[in-house]
């Protein structure tokens, strides 16, 4: 999905209005953008956008957020998001960003959950394992942006160990951990593109965890 | 395997020399029994011995320890390895013991690595989570005996879930995770009669764990 074979990508990012403009140079007012106070749940890395727009759905009193890089993605979804919300509103918003640079636009407390689906497993490269959004310094910008939960899915086993190590070692604390997510169908588990079409052939993990140091621990959920 | 179907077993219990016999009124004197000052590494509950005595035999500078309730299966494994230790000399012992028992018997710092193979998973049962070797009432006993490492495996997917929380909730550290044991052969993995009997229905989970505040984390390792 790359920039170039969308033309209709750059006017997507111009004029859709679920897509956040911001300025580099500072921290993003989402309470501004959304107009409310409501929660916000944020995901990085969209793909084409059913993970997050289904969660909108379901839940009106949350805003959403999803984060991504590749701007013809980001387009891609943000123009489905766009449509849907022409039938009912949604409070859902895009923002074209690198993970990297999370700390630098989102202001610290500003997100209460963090959803990471199927994320790229950077396998067996360990020269690559800070790359891994489950790593010791990812897991430290999510704890200095106090985000109190992160819900966090993935097909790939040796990412999936990979994280409960780097979560464990970094004192976080997991819960309704599962090491094969379909094996029970839930209908609270809204199941992402990519896990729709790898799902037949092993099993998804999914865990959720909390940074050390909660006042107020959230409740874990299933959602 | 119920005591009243060996009929040698209570000779056995009495005479096998790698018995601990034991004062339940008092602590037991490791260093006195093996009659050495290397490192104990103990099993809670032995099966046929197989691992337990596998590991001495690898590891002639490390006393071995296992803990077993049942005293017909104690009997059996005690019988095994000293039919093994004629060959050639290992440093393994067999204590009649149950694991609630544990903090009372065995004095604090005394074990340096605690095995835990394919206990019993205690299924779907809440109110037996308490039995479970990796509730959270157990790892306390484990953190006051000051034992660094555990070294878990299952078959049970419930029960691995269950223990990655309970860890992470006490915030032990894991290492060496592993949701598929035998995807990848290693030669440093001990089978278990179990293991042998069960890998063929599904993964081996295994994980090594350290409990927090230890001033010398041990070396992660494979053994």
């Amino acid at each position: 999905m790359r920039a170039r074979k969308k033309k209709w990508a750059p006017a997507e990012l111009e004029n859709n209005p679920l897509i956040i403009k911001s300025d580099a140079a500072q921290a993003i007012d989402l309470k501004r953008h959304f107009g409310n106070s409501q929660p916000i749940h944020m995901e990085i890395g969209c793909g084409k956008g059913r993970f997050i727009t289904e969660c909108a759905r379901r839940n009106p009193d949350i805003n959403f957020i999803a984060v991504e890089r590749e701007s013809a993605i980001l387009a891609a979804a943000a123009r489905r998001a766009a449509q849907l919300a022409r039938e009912s509103p949604l409070s859902v918003a895009f923002l074209l960003l690198d993970v990297n640079e999370l700390a630098r636009c989102i202001p610290p407390g500003a997100i209460s959950r963090l959803y990471i689906n199927f994320c790229d497993p950077w396998p067996n490269k360990k020269k690559w394992a800070k790359r891994r959004l489950t790593h010791t310094n990812f897991l430290q910008t999510y704890e200095a942006l106090r985000i109190p939960e992160l819900h966090f899915k993935t097909d790939n086993r040796l990412l999936f160990e990979f994280s409960i190590e780097s979560l464990s070692q970094n004192r976080w604390q997991m819960h309704n951990v599962s090491l094969d997510l379909h094996a029970n169908p839930d209908e609270n588990n809204i199941v992402t593109e990519y896990e729709e079409k790898f799902s037949p052939f092993g099993p998804i993990y999914r865990l959720e965890a909390s940074p050390p140091g909660l006042i107020n621990p959230p409740i874990p959920s299933k959602i």
